[in-house]
């Protein structure tokens, strides 16, 4: 339920110009507006559940898109079942200048390859079928003049080799790993909400630049409250943080009952300490490790 | 289209311990969390047109209704196609503990008597099937004792009489109209956005205690864009204000482009002077006069 400066779910991904939106609770297109990013190059909504903190801004959200102009196909990923949901979403905002192309999650976990992202969604363990996300991105070696120059690569095919294309001439072919070093660190994201803990979450989390979990309960003895709605507390989360160590772990999905997220902080940073209680608007920049 | 600080389109109408929304556009709920009102005595909503900024806020409404435990059914009135609407809001929104019925309005006008509301529908002007609505209190007239006294009723009867209530005994048949005077001056607040202005909105809003209108450009000269989207201008507004000579008017539903409609009410009180550019979460309290 949304509360005033505290509403409901949803978590934008910019990379590259593309952005991907996973949920898209009742004020999202509110909120975007407040940092005055623009919807138009929102090309992927990736869905965890259809309950409606989690889904009840699309109507508004994808009107607000076609008014922005944006007339590229937008994919909407989610469980089995999303083109009966946006088929009501469509009812409710009928007339979009863009196509929308449902790709059902199929399996316990499948992984889509989108505007350079690999989107990974995982099955949690939640009283519907819910998944988590893991958002990676990859980054090739460094490029290797010396190698290069001595597999006698001729200088106009360098720069497309870096880009990762391969090249055929004269029976020759050419392919990037010839003149890349070994893949670099890129970056990876996990966000996992309306879940129990479960081992695959800390897993997939495992070394993340930013792991973003529902910490929807912080009081001491509410573990009976969380098991019961399918929900984790703030201190399971960050045991989850504990096995799967990101460079830091951010608290978001809280109950509405919970006033103050940050009083249960104390608590949450004994077990691991890069954690941060998320407030509306969160915002934080991953950069590439220099190299 | 929503922008920061100035969501897009709702009213609530609160009488006797019941409540009428009119439109429920992404974010009334938050809105009317803002304001502290409670969710469960929303007894009906009534939708003017099926344009997704007044009516992408149901799914998010109706399951926070339901969270706030109503169990008695909630009657939505709208244009025909209605039901089909709320079954996708209920595709969005499955798990509701209340029924709804839905009243679709048949031709131009009908009145619902709901709550102690007359609340009337009727067509305006827009580019799709779309209703202002006319919310009317009557009030009684003052309770006569020395005419109950003459009429030799009962003293028990005196106060079922002045509720309304007709009584039969003995072969005798007392009706209020014995111990009551004329009706009084009531309450009517009329509610129209979407539209061209049109004689039958001025009729409707004569006399009105509020009068409520869409003013959706301000600029000198915006009339052509009016006329091409069906809207209306803040100055056409005032001129069916002149018309029906309401207590006040609120001017509200402004295009995203104009940023500062107070910079126009100059123009606007000129024609009507009782003419205030309404903010989101204005709010009054209308009173019957004393009498």
């Amino acid at each position: 339920m949304p509360l005033p400066r505290r509403w409901v779910t949803s978590c934008m991904f910019r990379y590259n110009g593309a952005q991907l939106l996973i949920d898209c609770g009742e004020g999202t297109q509110i909120a975007l507006r407040e940092k005055g990013w623009s919807f138009k190059p929102v090309g992927v909504i990736a869905l965890t559940h259809f309950h409606a903190d989690h889904i009840a801004g699309l109507p508004g959200f994808l009107l607000t898109m076609g008014n922005a102009d944006r007339t590229e196909p937008l994919v909407v990923i989610g469980p089995k079942g999303t083109p009966r949901i946006m088929q009501a979403v469509r009812t409710l905002a009928p007339e979009l200048p863009f196509d929308i192309e449902c790709l059902e999650i199929e399996g316990d976990e499948q992984t889509f390859s989108l505007y350079g992202m690999d989107i990974t969604a995982f099955r949690v363990r939640h009283n519907i079928t819910c998944y988590a996300y893991k958002i990676e991105i990859s980054r090739a070696g460094r490029f290797d003049a010396e190698r290069a120059k001595a597999a006698g690569i001729p200088l106009k095919y360098w720069n497309p080799l870096q880009k990762g294309q391969t090249i055929e001439e004269n029976g020759m072919t050419y392919t990037p790993d010839m003149v890349l070093g070994p893949p670099r660190k890129g970056l990876k994201v996990v966000y996992a909400t309306d879940t129990r803990p479960t081992d695959d979450i800390a897993q997939h989390a495992a070394n993340a630049d930013l792991f973003i979990c529902e910490g929807m309960y912080g009081e001491p003895d509410s573990d009976k409250k969380a098991r019961e709605h399918r929900h984790m507390t703030m201190q399971e989360a960050a045991r989850l943080a504990q096995m799967a160590q990101p460079r830091q772990m951010w608290l978001t999905h809280y109950s509405p009952s919970m006033m103050r997220p940050e009083l249960f902080m104390d608590s949450v940073r004994n077990i691991f300490p890069q954690s941060l209680a998320a407030k509306d608007g969160q915002e934080t920049t991953l950069l590439f490790e220099e190299e």
